[in-house]
């Protein structure tokens, strides 16, 4: 880094402070009473704020949440995270399905998840902020991982990434969005052959 | 069928035309108010029927449109539907996900099933009782067309088709949960053929 930066005031360092404390209540609060019985009124009592504070920043409790989860996906030292990229596509993409398996079984994201997942499914309007600001971002990364494989010959040259990336990481997400199967390290590894080599026989 | 049955008495006739009165005014209403403003008072009004009618059947309004989209599902004459199989696999799959496509594009549809899929989506016994009476059979349908490539070469052999189902299936579901993209019939058909060939070039 070049550019120089003036150190923050206090003023903005005490906003900083509130703004993760608020992000960080409402992140534990969804987490026991559920997302019906979010209010932003509990969420200022757990932040130790006024609730006139949460207002001037955020209009809804979807709207704080939904923040909560872009702090989280913030890299500590600002960067961009990138998805591992050894050489073997194959070993890489079953690491990164297998931790988001267990990330999907964590009890501490389930409630969490599911509500903001709720809100994106009746809300066109918070489902245009996740895709720009948190899933748009992720799959680029995504796809940058499975561009770096087709350069390397390892994938089709003709392939569709955005159907690609779909393919890898939509089972999941829906398996466990409906509940419908177990969500295992093995079921991950099977996706991730499945999809590369296809249904149909290899010769 | 060679087994008789004796003819519905008038009052068995009466109370299943109720039931398919209630059902589709939970359909109807859904689709106007959204399903958080459904509400057991406002499908009594407009079946025409008592609400304590509703709730001698059902013990909620998630109940209710649960047992609206399984009537949807079920067939006039009470058999099974299959998918379609002329041997040429490719085809079947991508005329039943156009299907699909279609289906999930259609208004009459958007808010009754977001409306479902966030029921599930937060519980779990809901989840369990669509997993046995809607997504079980309709999976089991699924797999048996796959079953049938498999056993005309045209599968892999090892082939885990409960994986594959999901690879077929879940991107499109997927798509629309998240309102993450366009679901047009191209889509449809990459998915298919993305997912027949694998990603990986094929030599």
């Amino acid at each position: 880094m070049t550019t120089q930066r003036k150190p923050p005031s206090n003023a903005t360092r005490r906003n900083e402070a509130s703004r993760r404390a608020i992000l960080a209540a409402a992140f534990e609060l969804v987490q026991e009473v559920g997302y019906a019985k979010l209010s932003i009124e509990g969420i200022a009592a757990r932040a130790g704020v006024g609730k006139q504070t949460i207002y001037r920043w955020w209009p809804s409790k979807g709207a704080v949440l939904f923040d909560a989860f872009l702090m989280l996906s913030e890299q500590p030292d600002g960067g961009e995270s990138a998805l591992p990229d050894t050489g073997d596509l194959e070993a890489d993409l079953k690491a990164v399905l297998r931790a988001t398996v267990e990330e999907l079984n964590d009890p501490r994201y389930d409630e969490p998840m599911r509500a903001l997942n709720t809100e994106i499914t009746h809300d066109p309007a918070l489902a245009a902020l996740y895709a720009e600001r948190l899933d748009g971002p992720m799959r680029e990364l995504k796809k940058g991982r499975l561009r770096s494989a087709q350069r390397a010959g390892q994938l089709a040259e003709d392939l569709d990434l955005d159907v690609a990336v779909d393919m890898i990481w939509g089972p999941l997400l829906n398996r466990w969005l409906q509940r419908a199967g177990g969500l295992t390290p093995g079921y991950a590894d099977s996706v991730v052959e499945t999809a590369l080599n296809g249904l149909r026989p290899r010769r």
